[in-house]
């Protein structure tokens, strides 16, 4: 790893969404600025590095280490071995956000987002949420793609408007919704209970599996329902955003009618 | 234009998608080979290029004249002015689809694609019209992309199983769907009518129209009913896959109920 002094290129403000060099790194960190995840040199050490760790830590961003050479592909200035990726868009606290809902005498409709990484989709699914009145949606830290630009553009603008709550793991967050008395209902194949026969009325938070591997294990085990969409050829899949869009179609019929 | 001889070279073979020169062409359209469309440098001309548009015209494949330039930067290989793209899909007739429901006893439920053009998307609204019993997607000569591999590929294999009907243009489609009694429904913004108090049981043809322009004016002009999804938040859009998604699982649970 280099260990010459961070020198502020030219290049480096039309760099817009990477902060490199530890020292501005750390001047984001210390003001709160809204990071997605840390790219670090695996061998890194020393003071600013510590220091990034911890506040790091502190305020739930990730930590990933590379080689590197990952970290000289993404830029050609002088990185000292740590990048830091800028959020598009601003994470909202899931506890506060519910209290938020709640004191506006509204009924919590949320959206959990398992393992759906494909920027697209979460760009139509966000549009879905907006259109349907969802009050935030929630992914975990690791897994779901870092909701950029490309997610911002497929949202065409939604992301502005639906909060996102990302949490550490969504067992975590699952745990956080049912002490404010949200239910459960996890979207999967073959079951008994079809989408019309759920009370979407009652305060909700709906789990969206990836469509390959659906909803981990663990998490659908915390569900209190599990629903399938009715179809003609069950033995068929829909793209997610697709059956996102149906469920909170029918969520959003429920709770307007 | 190069007038040499045709030579068949060595990556000819490779290109598994595109039929290059004069003779493959004309003997690729005598063998009726699905074909999506020809492009044509834009001088050509002699008895093979006039057979080859007559051929054309009487298997309603398009042809679109092209300057040099863009064939030779579709292959490296002697093009000889023209290139026919090959079909990854088979189309089918729109008379004789419904010819074929009706003999089935069935109510026609038909799926018209007006301006849209994203092959994820088209592919995402196969897979959700398959899994709604949709009985064919309609979609015009000119204006769709190609439904190529990319979109085979996003339909998880629906387009396999979901006819295809090609038309001139949707205002003949439109034609031969009224002349067969089935009723014209278009998906448009802010109508008093909404997606739940439609009759999908009625033998009908759903238009879904590009997210940015809506339906062609002349098309929703011949619309029997226009209506909207109920939203919320009506002054966003959903993206048109999901859209697709929320009205055929309308349609398809109204015919299961």
């Amino acid at each position: 790893m280099p260990r010459e002094p961070f020198k502020r290129s030219p290049d480096y403000l039309s760099k817009k969404n990477i902060i490199t060099g530890r020292n501005p790194v750390m001047e984001a960190l210390r003001r709160n600025a809204h990071i997605d995840k840390i790219l670090l040199y695996k061998n890194a050490h020393g003071d600013s590095i510590t220091e990034i760790k911890k506040l790091a830590k502190e305020r739930n961003i990730p930590i990933q280490y590379v080689p590197n050479e990952k970290l000289n592909s993404l830029t050609n200035i002088l990185h000292q071995g740590i990048i830091a990726f800028k959020s598009s868009i601003a994470y909202a606290d899931l506890q506060q956000n519910i209290d938020f809902i709640l004191s506006n005498g509204e009924s919590p409709l949320m959206l959990m987002l398992d393992g759906i990484t494909d920027v697209r989709n979460i760009g139509a699914i966000a549009r879905t949420a907006f259109c349907f009145g969802v009050h935030a949606i929630i992914i975990p830290e690791k897994g779901v793609g870092a909701l950029q630009e490309d997610a911002m553009k497929s949202s065409a603008g939604a992301l502005e408007h639906v909060p996102v709550c990302r949490v550490r793991h969504l067992l975590e967050g699952l745990e956080i919704l049912q002490l404010n008395g949200i239910r459960i209902f996890a979207s999967a194949m073959n079951q008994q209970k079809k989408l019309h026969e759920m009370e979407f009325r009652d305060p909700c938070c709906i789990i969206m599996g990836n469509e390959g591997t659906g909803i981990q294990e663990a998490v659908q085990a915390k569900a209190d329902t599990l629903f399938s969409i009715p179809m003609e050829k069950q033995f068929d899949s829909l793209n997610v955003s697709v059956a996102a869009g149906i469920i909170l179609y029918e969520a959003g019929k429920q709770r307007t009618h």
